[in-house]
């Protein structure tokens, strides 16, 4: 079993592993071909069911040892999460050229990157290369959420390139093939769409099936109505035929769809708010409690089963998301959208939302769905896509470190001491992003020289204060040397 | 009284009155002259002590009614929470050109914008510059950290052409004194540093006079020391001397020349942590309880005080900084530096330290330093100046929406209500930063019809989901307009 791992090798002998979802991207030996794809992981097995139904059989699968040896953890614990569904290995059968990863609250906190054109622009090729440099950054999952053209083809493109699963949200592409018009969608079509999405490999899938006809005048006096794109299509429809939606009376069907190719539910939140006056709101919860029900559907047919959440939401409404989510959906995995804390700052969404994305992942939630900062004004872009994965593994970081994950705070004291004493190469390398980081110490200083003084231009070389605290400890070395040799006595407290 | 707003003119005949920090710089009428100053605010009464005594008595100042008038609050609730040492106004007779603000938990929280150069980096025009450009963008307080050439030269210049309040750090000025050597330092050159500072008009000083000779060796353990220039300059010099700090056993002295200014102590924190590791330390909290005991001593004295926070903390340990602060320091207002909530994101410390801004506001913190993505790695510019304060400005805000601050959630609705009736230009207007959010608006859809479009090139025309949902309402009406025709019902959920 081979576990990727990105290898840090610093100044003074020393190296630190990083946990590594770069795929063979990064991996200088690696021969990589757009057009042939990945190659795939060998031994998936796909005659045995979900990896829910083979670790309530208490099998520890090829894909949970692999987890365990790159989270860290014990085999066991992975298997037993999975069981209790409160953790998900979204793994098609169909997509070998993953690397296996869980999302669950005793792991990791995972971060998603959305990715996809919209009618309006980008191409295959932009799409593919902004899948390999998210996950360069850092993404654990992609979803593909293209609207425009060429959806299946884009679709497979990212698939036999992505070193990590993927979602979608298949009634996109159903909606593509009425010709945009929500109300000419037929159950037919949707699920003809998500066995083609199957067969190619998607790892989980999107669906709205809680938002309930009833539920729709709930939204009447939203000040921003309905948000999520699948939600408003399918609220349309419910509307326009005065019938319940059609992903809920088809569940149990999509249910056996979904099983057979091991596809993970991401049960969508239809009704999440958009703004921070409409959040944790009668809609909102009417559809997560919606959601409960068709969690216990899906896993009573061996389906895993992840739940989004949020959305807008201010700081202090946050933890009650997860609370009820817990509640309501039996500890199903919690994947949110930020939230964000505030609308008041477009162009800076990554930031008012990776605010409420480390407060939500610090209560519980497991996977961070990413914003960029183009959210509300525009598709994101390749410096879009970075800028929003870095502030999410911020986010998610901030977050195992708060839960006391085992293996955070290593990261964060390797950098720190590196700072403190000065190798600036490595600060860089240990962090989220060396290349920014180092181009920001060159603006001032460039010469390499300055890549080991014990000072930078931010304080000065009188002022450095972690440069006068050396000379504090020599000076205090000095204190105890003394006292040693006047009396055997450490050095003490004095005042 | 003529209390400063910035009114935004929406396009559907209504506007909305934002807090403006910028001073004149954004008035269209004003005439400005660097060389001359900004114009003073006339009536400061310099005679009859400070605010605190002035509170105490009874007397609602004239500064009190104009933050009353700005912040929408009662005056006797300013003067209450003044008199209670809840509350400060940094306001030195000496600097009259600034417009008097508050810093307390009862109110909107504040943001202070460091600036200043270093030895290595910039110029008095560059600074002058960035506390124009820092106001411009809602910093609330400037700290002029300078310590480079020019010390005077420059604060003079910011002092006299800042509409906000200016701190400083006297401690660096001394330094430069006795040429950048801590050993060399002496009480009456701080002293004589303090009364110049005084007399120019600085409004409020970082004395870290709580870093005891004793505390010193509770750092030696630290993965980074000590990373408070001041703490470590005044730790250096009571280790050379083996004595306790000038600052603290001239404390009472020092209460009676700020007393004479009404010039506001911001009691320093410098043994706060620099890294994850030291969060919450014994050298922390033992300098916690100093502070603790020189609050009282300069209240007694009828001097305003604020106390600095950390610095470095993991998520977890946010919360227990308050609690103690207001419990130690009789609920002198907190004014703390983030928190970073991890250490691994050098060039990105602007959003893991807004994480902990946001958190360590809402459970009461007045007032936020902000950090620039340079921490860590150089002298910020202009650019990081704005995105500092901008990354603060959302920390602070999510914080007042927390805590339900009267004014806060007007904003975030009328924004909200642009953004959903596609009014783009009004969503832009009432941002953070329109500038930016028209740029990438533009950048997909630079045309002018873009800006009423009823949608965006996120999602494009067809899955828009605002779009939809307008749909939907009209649906709605149409349906209720239905039922009124056929026996008078209003619509009702109907599944
Ligand atoms: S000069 Fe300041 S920011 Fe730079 S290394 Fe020293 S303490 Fe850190
Ligand atoms: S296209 Fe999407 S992001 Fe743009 S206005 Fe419509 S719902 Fe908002």
């Amino acid at each position: 079993m081979r576990v990727p791992f990105r290898r840090v090798n610093l100044t003074n002998g020393e190296h630190f592993d990083l946990y590594d979802t770069s795929g063979p991207y990064t991996d200088a030996d690696a021969a990589l071909d757009l057009r042939r794809g990945l190659p795939p992981r060998p031994g998936v097995v796909s005659d045995r069911g979900t990896q829910l139904q083979r670790a309530r059989a208490g099998e520890v699968t090829a894909e949970m040892a692999f987890i365990a040896a790159r989270e860290g953890l014990a085999p066991e614990l992975v298997r037993a999460e999975v069981a209790q569904g409160r953790a998900v290995i979204p793994a098609n059968h169909n997509h070998p050229e993953a690397e296996p990863m869980i999302i669950g609250k005793a792991f990791a906190v995972k971060v998603n990157a959305n990715i996809g054109n919209s009618a309006v622009s980008s191409s295959i090729a932009d799409e593919v290369d902004k899948m390999v440099w998210a996950t360069r950054w850092g993404a654990d999952t992609i979803m593909d959420l293209s609207t425009g053209r060429d959806i299946h083809l884009t679709r497979e493109w990212i698939l036999r390139n992505s070193p990590v699963p993927v979602g979608t949200v298949p009634i996109y592409q159903a909606l593509e093939k009425v010709n945009g018009d929500p109300v000419a969608l037929t159950w037919e079509c949707y699920r003809d769409t998500v066995i083609e999405q199957c067969e190619q490999g998607v790892d989980y899938m999107t669906v709205h099936a809680g938002v309930l006809l009833r539920y729709v005048p709930l939204t009447a006096n939203r000040v921003t109505g309905i948000v999520s794109r699948g939600g408003s299509i399918m609220a349309a429809w419910c509307l326009a035929h005065h019938q319940e939606s059609f992903l809920y009376t088809h569940f149990a069907e999509l249910c056996e769809i979904l099983q057979r190719y091991d596809v993970t539910f991401s049960l969508g939140d239809g009704l999440r708010p958009g703004s921070i006056a409409d959040a944790n709101d009668a809609a909102q919860f009417a559809e997560l409690r919606t959601l409960g029900e068709l969690t216990k559907i899906a896993k009573s047919h061996g389906v895993q089963v992840m739940i989004e959440g949020p959305g807008h939401v201010p700081m202090h409404k946050i933890v009650e998301n997860v609370r009820l989510e817990e509640e309501l959906c039996d500890e199903a995995p919690f994947y949110t959208l930020g939230p964000l804390t505030t609308d008041i700052a477009p162009a800076y969404d990554h930031i008012t939302s990776a605010i409420g994305a480390a407060m939500i992942a610090q209560a519980g939630t497991a996977m961070l769905c990413y914003v960029t900062p183009k959210e509300h004004l525009g598709l994101p872009d390749r410096k879009d896509v970075k800028d929003g994965v870095i502030a999410y593994k911020i986010a998610a970081h901030a977050a195992d470190l708060a839960k006391g994950h085992p293996r955070a705070q290593e990261r964060d004291d390797a950098l720190s001491r590196a700072r403190f004493e000065f190798r600036w190469h490595d600060q860089f390398a240990l962090s989220l992003d060396p290349d920014t980081a180092r181009e920001f110490h060159d603006e001032t200083l460039p010469a390499e020289p300055a890549k080991t003084a014990h000072f930078c231009s931010m304080c000065g070389p009188k002022f450095c204060s972690m440069r006068i605290t050396q000379d504090i400890r020599d000076a205090m070395a000095e204190k105890s040397k003394e006292f040693a040799e006047h009396g055997n006595q450490v050095y003490l407290p004095l005042a």
